[in-house]
């Protein structure tokens, strides 16, 4: 059970002008699931992308960012149950293959489509199945498919993930929805696996661009669930141009600010949902550090903590084991700290002052916090003034069981 | 149950002439357990030693640091319990108390005492308890105490772990004996927590300073159980110069190379039993990164393979699952890593080349191998001369039990 995650219901999903979805059953690995897929652009939308910094990328990842270099992008095809890495040359004919079925059936150039695959890596694709599912997708094309199609991108999610916000600019309605899916070798690294955006806001390429960046940064790129970075990796944002704004070019400007905040709202909120479903997870924790001298050695902190399965298990057991927090601390890789200065907050309980624990601090309003589902790390380095918050979730049981088991 | 270690034996322990060896129940944290240690060294002995880099270093660390950069070291003392980390102003004196007793019960000077203590952080340590039972420890100091030794510094070990080896020096007999502890909260990085070993043998301390590095970097540096960097880890190497020896001070005589290999080679063993006893650990795991540019790169993937949940999980399981490692090594950090020259063994298979499986690979050899109780994966990154090995455990749901119930 994801924790606290709202069950995604089909009228939470806004449909985006300029986009249509459709899915099918390929039978990619296991019968009677719909495994497989596409996006249809209409002619004019700009598409950019972030993908996996991992050196074993995955064909489709190649092939993405060959085809996105391009421009002119037209289709989106995801299949899950393989994800096409480790497979050297035939991934990379297979990942082609993929995208020459879509071209066809949509009535584009290959180069104007861009692959995507998630599932075991190692196995090669059941080609021959996969193309001969394209047409069922195409045929399944329709404004209101993000419902669907959420669902449909799921491996070891046991949720789907979808969220859908609607602004307005410069009069105009504008509408950003987005999916995602992800719950095991979660720690992205440029953005996660795999997380697909859209908006009919009407934005300059140059700012997309920089957006897509931004976004996956305070969203996709700050989560862990198991500190392995995967190979497939892919963080889409779309832009249609049909809300009828304006193009949105100045970095300055009041519709870029709105338009950025809704935006990077909607993948927090995206990336927050791989967490809340993360393999195992029972708690939902926000590791929120300030006072550093860079936002880099802010991260390096928080995510020493939220890697640490000793941190991990302790949460899993509502143990209040600060010092597996301050040891995490100590390691992260700040040569100067000073531990005598630093604090660290419980929710709202002061839990550890000059070097050690609190004077004010009472076990039980440490177990009281711990109890709840959702928890804030505070930590206070008192060095500088940069910040970031990373967010993951504790490591139980049934993580070993999911990652004992997957695959067999 | 640890992983292929065998049950360690009294007569396994030879003593080393000018070290004696106490221990007692203080009752520091739970009755009934013996849980203070007390080494007493012959005046003229050299000691060395290595400590964690963990800002959050416990009291008793940074007191053995001044301790031993004033030298003529006499005596150890070792509780376990609490481990006086995170403990602030108080933890300092507490350990200061502590060599003080010792001090006091040996005639010597408090400085001439290094304190050691593992356990649960962020607790005080029961002075009291801890310096009334000093005298105890003392009464009992006698040369072949090293099996009692190793009981007694152990906290979620399951099994005692020491080691002793003979060679002989110019004709003359030199014995190196050692004892370790640890099983969680094991990524050293100095040291583990804590490795203590002693030789009879002569050498300067500007070699045994040497020596100590070099021993750590090639066995307590190179092991994980769950990646966390503990706040005590402590490793002591000590000579006491018993065994008429000429003085080992020349680096190209044959005699520190004799010397050199023997203490690596019992401090690698010793390291390894940390990992065998490692923390819910079903399997051992070794492994060696060669075809590097650098140490450190290999280093790298090894840590990254060794430190993965996901890798670890399908060794538990005993599931060949190539892709996780294959991953693992893609993230390792090398951003110009060519993956299709790189190659990967599991035991003497050949599993992946060219960027995926290999063509010869069968599931069933992996599957063969991947049962046994010691594994050995072995990567050829392709790119140069240098090499590295890690040695690591499995991760299983006994972990996950053993941290979520420990201090409960």
């Amino acid at each position: 059970m994801p924790v606290n995650l709202p069950a995604l219901q089909p009228d939470h999903m806004h449909p985006v002008a300029g986009v249509r979805l459709g899915v099918t059953e390929a039978g990619i690995r296991k019968a009677n699931r719909r495994d497989l897929t596409v996006f249809a652009l209409d002619s004019g939308a700009r598409v950019a992308g972030v993908f996996t910094k991992n050196r074993f990328c995955a064909a489709p990842v190649q092939v993405c960012k060959a085809h996105l270099a391009a421009g002119d992008i037209r289709a989106l095809v995801i299949n899950t149950g393989v994800a096409n890495a480790g497979t050297g040359e035939e991934g990379m004919v297979h990942a082609r293959a993929t995208c020459v079925a879509v071209a066809k059936a949509l009535d584009i150039a290959p180069e104007q489509v861009l692959p995507f695959s998630t599932g075991v890596i190692l196995e090669h694709l059941p080609i021959d199945r996969l193309t001969a599912g394209v047409p069922g997708a195409v045929a399944d094309l329709r404004g209101d498919g993000w419902f669907d199609a959420a669902h449909a991108i799921m491996t070891t999610d046991t949720a789907p993930k979808g969220v859908s916000r609607r602004i307005e600019l410069e009069g105009k309605d504008v509408t950003i929805t987005g999916i995602s899916k992800g719950a095991g070798m979660i720690k992205p690294n440029m953005a996660t696996m795999l997380g697909f955006m859209a908006t009919d806001a009407n934005i300059s390429q140059a700012l997309l661009d920089k957006l897509v960046v931004e976004a996956a940064d305070l969203s996709f790129n700050s989560i862990t669930v198991d500190g392995d970075t995967s190979t497939n990796d892919s963080f889409i944002l779309m832009a249609t141009g049909k809300a009828g704004n304006s193009v949105v070019e100045d970095e300055h400007g009041a519709a870029w600010a709105a338009l950025r905040e809704a935006v990077i709202g909607v993948a927090i909120e995206l990336a927050q949902a791989i967490v809340r479903d993360g393999e195992g997870a029972t708690k939902f924790m926000t590791l929120a550090v300030k006072g550093g001298r860079s936002r880099e050695e802010c991260r390096a902190v928080a995510y020493a903590i939220g890697q640490s399965p000793l941190v991990k298990t302790a949460f899993f057991a509502s143990d209040p084991n600060l010092g597996r927090i301050l040891a995490a601390i100590g390691y992260a890789g700040i040569d100067d700290l000073d531990v005598s200065r630093l604090k660290v907050w419980l929710g709202d309980v002061l839990v550890a002052e000059r070097g050690g624990r609190a004077a004010s601090y009472r076990e039980e309003d440490g177990a009281r916090i711990m109890a709840e589902a959702e928890i804030t790390v505070t930590v206070d380095l008192a060095r500088g003034e940069a910040e970031a918050t990373v967010w993951t979730c504790d490591f139980s049981y049934d993580y070993v069981k999911i990652n004992a088991d997957y695959r067999s």
